[in-house]
């Protein structure tokens, strides 16, 4: 099985650690396949850059020649989903819903833990479209950029435990959602250290699109995610232009 | 007053026919811009074109030399509005949000008549974004296509009559959203013909952008929708690369 | 065009301050009459008053003999709105409404900031009817009396910077809408000093009940708010008996 | 025991009607006292009534002289309920209230049967507001005017019979709410003929006045239903102008 | 009148202050009969217990040998209520409903004070499926156990004043549930002391059970919970294997 | 790995069918053992059952001697999972759940079809406390018992292949849930024949609990679904007695 795991920026460095991340994930067999956008934000921290980093994915995407069986679009919180499930015949695993499905088997509400308090709304949105806002006691903001994130993992842990605390304490969490995936690399350290479940997206969006493809399930073609209609489509896909 | 008024597709005739809707709202006094992509769809009508045009109008917007107060999208159901009130200072409007708030000084509920079926769920996920699902009786479609609408508008007056005469009958619809900016032209006649108000979001665009622009008022930048924070964003704009 | 603005407290100079607000925003060619009702409380600060000011509202609109385009009903977070729809056959816009949908436009959340916390929940129900009260962040009080609130308006800005500032750290607004007519003079100073937008209902009602009546649309007569059924009603108009 | 039941037009007959089913209902030991408003409607079947119907009772309520112990106001989907529990240190029931919760102990989903179709969004919001709309399958409408219901019981059994079918079979309803106090009189034949429980609101709200009247609990004055801040009201109460 | 009250513990003492409460609010003429599961957890403090527990009692109800007209289920938020109004042909009252229906005509909004903090999210959860947790404004734990609150009532009356002037100052709540039938005897104290209306659910339960066979109601068997099929169940009742 | 399946009926025919059915779903090296209840009913198909089914799954894991490294629970909409999940160290996952989160990855609203009339409000109420009921399009009934389903393949085809074909023209549903494990079968060639991904719970609910084996993942302990207080439980486990 070949899965196709989409960074939204054109940071390789974080394509690089996703890549680790969801090969740690994958079962034996499982080829994993890393790809960066050819253009967009270095980070995916606002609406605009979400926006963009959706259409960068899919323009990568259909740059994708060898055959695969599934696609995982490791940005959290961010656009795109339903756009790249129309371009594919294959599952399409968005990490933010991965992980706040899996997150909702292990106890009764769960909260994020992301990177700046400006992308809480943005997060809440997507969560209240796959329905899951019910279910999320809190999304807090460790206040670390995307790239710092990534960049400093001890900091990270530290920030992320104290958030935690803070969402099982305060907000009633039973289950913490790492909200970037720059922050992959923390998961199991914060999960031994404070005692509760961490799920990690990547790794979520692995294991769920390995049970679609094996399941023989994909994404429904009868409604509102068929093909999109045949058009003149001006300069797409933009990176052969 | 300057308002720019950005079509999401590429079809020049629709700019026209909405460029023309739009001066017919406006105030004395006030300049209605009309725009077109530079890349992107002949007309949107899935997720993937969405959010593709979405990120057309931004790289057209980023070139509008001219001052302008105001923009309104004219897309019904696309996505991007955050993404573009993150980037300009001026009111942004979209056309889906401008149609729902007005319907809903006119009567309980609210029913859209779109174009295709399959645009319903795209249509219904912005309105629970906006919160005004609960205020939303039903989207019908008509099943007939962006361009079929705009290009004969009789047949489209014929099918919104049906469709909207159902809304009411069934659905329990006081008042009818044009869930196409390519429909405008049938709004006056379907109101005079089943006697319920028709709003259309093109007109609404620009009475509340001139609105927000005479109060004073424009997109707050202390929260989600502050400027995008500084960094290194490659191909951008697309239609400068 | 003519635009009745109802005070909903019998209070003259609240009239009158709600009057020159109105003129504020109306556009050239608009003439504004304030009306006062004949009957009921000095001012509106619980059910019982709000329940009272609207039937006194509607008696005091039955009494209009000039013609008039539209009314605005100047009560915030008070009753009546559908009453005086079914009454009239002219668009009606209430404040609570108008500056909830303004302020939709500008940001993802927007806070109430209203004259006493008794009052809030009643707010919270119109919010919860016009189905914003998802897009409602908080509504909070500053525990001044409506009657204070417009004769001292120094300490009314004080109270609502200080309630603003709340609303913005904690509750996570973006916009802020002012919760009662006398606080209309202290918008744009607050505005100026907070930095996120000030929605004032009555200017904003002004401003989309003149909208309405140039995209000519009208309250919906086909369902909920068509004309009251004809039938003895006794002791009506109540200032006539 | 003294429970004053308040009709809430200015029929004679009706109030007789709705005296006559609270009687019924009453524990032995309890007095009831009807009431019929001093002006408004001679029946409440639109917003405009609904809002001069609830301060008509608020003004009669005033006139009661000997003391009292509940109130239960008799008029379904009406507004008003707030309004009373404020003036008043008793506690109120509102038979739309009454014959909800009731329902909710008999089946997971209830559907009320009302007089006009009209009444229908009016009702819907009183069950939005005091938290079961999602308990509730459907508002269905006989199409007879409250005043038809009260006058010809037999064709009001057999509309009721028809319309409660439907409820049951297509909408899910376990329980049936009549929804106009006109209608009390086929309650029984109703129940007996269909098999479902018909729930009442004037018998069902005097069977919970009783019972707060005696498990010593009263409408809470420490928030929103507090007794209205003192203050000059004009004209008040207006049947004594 | 004969009502059936069940404990859902076994412990013979909380059967004995539930009958004594239950006694004192039964309606002259109405006998109490108490009854303890022969089986499961001495208290009921979590979803496994409450489970068991609700299984227990319908099999200590099938055990009931004399006729009775009603049952009221004696735990606060506990399982069982559809299980048992599906086995018997008359009203099922559980305490928790009880409470909560009673608590919705007495303010705009409640709070449920309890036992342990773990037990808060089912309580939260058997609120939201009767559909009343948005008029819940909080649920708040004493953090003593079961045992304790009805062991010791001096503390147990101090602990839910600090907790209901928490709900009061804080949540915004209006009213008080107390959510423990162990809790009942410290009703009229904290009502006394604090000043807002405290429902019990024993009491409440009692006086529903009361009015609904007054009013000739008893739960619908045309839809979800109707008898059960007949069928092969393999040891039940379980005490009597 | 090892995974314990529990059916929840004491019919040994159908654990084997669904032991079979989760044979195909797991991983090479995954072990599955299929365990039946000691007492209960032969099928489930009403809340008596359901919480008795509950009681007996609990008791028949307590005496599952071998090691395992998860839990599945076989019963479509019962009861059950919060309680299982506090007494067990392991991941639990129950039918239902693993049935409606695998849909969501595949569209924008999926129906269950499932087995009697009677069972869809408790099916919709076990969606509701997940949080997926906005995600539903509808629950549809095949009007055949569970025995009957598991007994006779080709009808129960025919009939979910008409059930499927409503839910996806009338309700737009995209995806299929099958709402009861006997129907398990016919997944594969209802989804050939009709051309919709139609999710099976115990393949679904299998390759969840491996995944979140191989991720290190299981219950959280710091909330709601800690373990059970120490306490005195009379007769438990019920089959020891």
């Amino acid at each position: 099985m070949r899965i196709v795991v989409a960074n939204v920026n054109t940071t390789g460095s974080v394509t690089e650690a996703i890549r680790q991340q969801a090969v740690k994930a994958a079962a034996p067999g499982t080829e994993i396949v890393a790809v960066t956008p050819e253009f967009g934000p270095a980070s995916v921290e606002c609406n605009f850059e979400s926006y963009l980093s959706a259409v960068a994915v899919m323009d990568r995407l259909q740059a994708v020649e060898a055959p695969f069986d599934a696609v995982v679009l490791a940005g959290f919180g961010e656009h795109g989903k339903e756009g790249v499930a129309e371009l594919l015949d294959k599952p399409v695993v968005d990490i933010t819903e991965a992980a706040a499905h899996m997150a909702c088997l292990l106890g009764r509400r769960f909260s994020v833990v992301t990177s700046l308090k400006r992308t809480r709304g943005q997060i809440h949105d997507r969560l209240q479209l796959i329905g899951l806002a019910s279910r999320c006691a809190s999304v807090r903001a460790t206040e670390m950029t995307v790239l710092d994130l990534e960049d400093d993992l001890e900091r990270t842990g530290e920030r992320v435990v104290e958030e935690v605390t803070w969402a099982v304490e305060a907000d009633g969490a039973d289950v913490i959602c790492l909200g970037c995936a720059g922050m992959a690399g923390v998961a199991e350290g914060v999960q031994a250290e404070v005692g509760v479940p961490v799920v990690d997206g990547v790794t979520a969006g692995v294991a769920l699109a390995e049970s679609l493809v094996r399941l023989g399930l994909s994404t429904s073609k009868v409604g509102s995610w068929a093909p999109p209609p045949p058009k003149t489509i001006t300069g797409w896909p933009i990176s052969r232009r």
